[in-house]
């Protein structure tokens, strides 16, 4: 099973993600083993103190080295660790493939940044995998963590059920979905398009597939040029 | 003071997040006041249903267009909403310029995208603005949602004290943060640069500068050569 451990300066912004959705659900059919450990039970300082000042001025506070060697140190010293993940602004991109990949593995340690960032010494000698969610600046790594974490947990097997497979969605096969509707056929006048009500599978097929590529092309012309490639 | 209405098939996702770290303390100074809906209650089937299922057959649930009608509709009759914006997987990429423009807007609702997608007619009809984190397949709309909404309120006024200074975040100058240490100097014998301890500002300013770019046009390319542009 998939053991993933969370560190944090805010452990209890992680406490409703964790328990709702396809996490919980996958927690509570005992498909994935989710621990969430707060720095500051890591801390030798008698406050409990986890940040401090930035060596040569500047503003913000930085994650001190002590709490988070400590906390990673009593982890790997316990079991093997297949990456130690750091949530990072200048990280690599974090992509499907990057959750297909870590969705095999065993025990994953996710470091999340918090305040101006951690000091470089943890990123030098304990990280092993820095990942970015994009180029927006967010007051912490706890929602990437946990956006990470819910990509890779609902591709374990038996997370998602028959009617959600994880193989059409989005991304999977390099291209956008299909416009999709659901009853009333028409709603408040608005219609659904007739081909979805023919019946006729076939050319819902190819309706699904001409309107998947089109969007695609129109909206993703880099996705676009990727599927054309290989198809 | 800006206005987030989320709306979310899954609104207890959305507990501790909104009540930690920046957002939290946003809202215990009056900065933001966000409203969480719950998809259901909006619901006209007496079972609170709010999906179903594809038509034209197809793996995943689709939500239901008259709960999402009847919320948004309820709330654009009540005051004017600057946006309302979507997460779909296909939706623009959110980047920090979106946050710096949703940050001086006065209400904005946010609806999450969850099961397989929301159908069709909400996004032609109500849907103003689309937003995707990237080519990552999540469970469901709300961390998105979160993400942008963290971005977003963190640029409000009053919200990050003068040490927590916004202007000196990653992407605000098209440029990755030079490495951050902090105390001790030496930690197990990691040694922070000396430039760091020397008090020479002029220095430790342009040992900064350096290492940022550096760090830059080896990890971000793209980055280094749009801040090569402007400057």
């Amino acid at each position: 099973m998939l053991r993933i451990d969370f560190i944090s300066a805010v452990p209890g912004l992680l406490n409703s993600p964790i328990e709702y959705s396809i996490v919980g659900r996958a927690r509570e059919k005992n498909l994935v083993d989710i621990h969430v450990h707060d720095l500051r039970d890591y801390s030798a300082d008698k406050h409990r103190k986890i940040d401090d000042y930035p060596y040569g001025g500047g503003a913000g506070m930085v994650l001190s080295p002590q709490p988070i060697f400590d906390c990673i140190e009593r982890l790997t010293g316990e079991r093997h660790y297949d990456e130690i993940i750091f949530t990072a602004p200048d990280g690599e991109l974090f992509e499907q493939r990057h959750a297909n990949e870590l969705s095999i593995k065993q025990n994953l340690i996710i470091l999340c940044g918090h305040y101006k960032g951690v000091d470089q010494r943890v990123r030098d000698k304990l990280i092993t995998r820095e990942f970015s969610i994009g180029d927006v600046v967010l007051s912490g790594g706890e929602l990437p963590a946990l956006m990470m974490a819910d990509a890779i947990i609902r591709l374990l097997p038996g997370v998602l059920g028959d009617a959600e497979s994880a193989l059409s969605d989005s991304f999977q096969d390099d291209l956008l979905d299909a416009p999709i509707y659901t009853r009333p056929a028409d709603f408040r006048g608005l219609q659904v398009p007739d081909v979805l009500l023919s019946g006729d599978h076939k050319r819902i097929e190819n309706w699904r597939s001409d309107t998947a590529k089109e969007r695609t092309k129109q909206k993703r012309p880099d996705l676009y040029n990727i599927f054309k490639k290989k198809n």
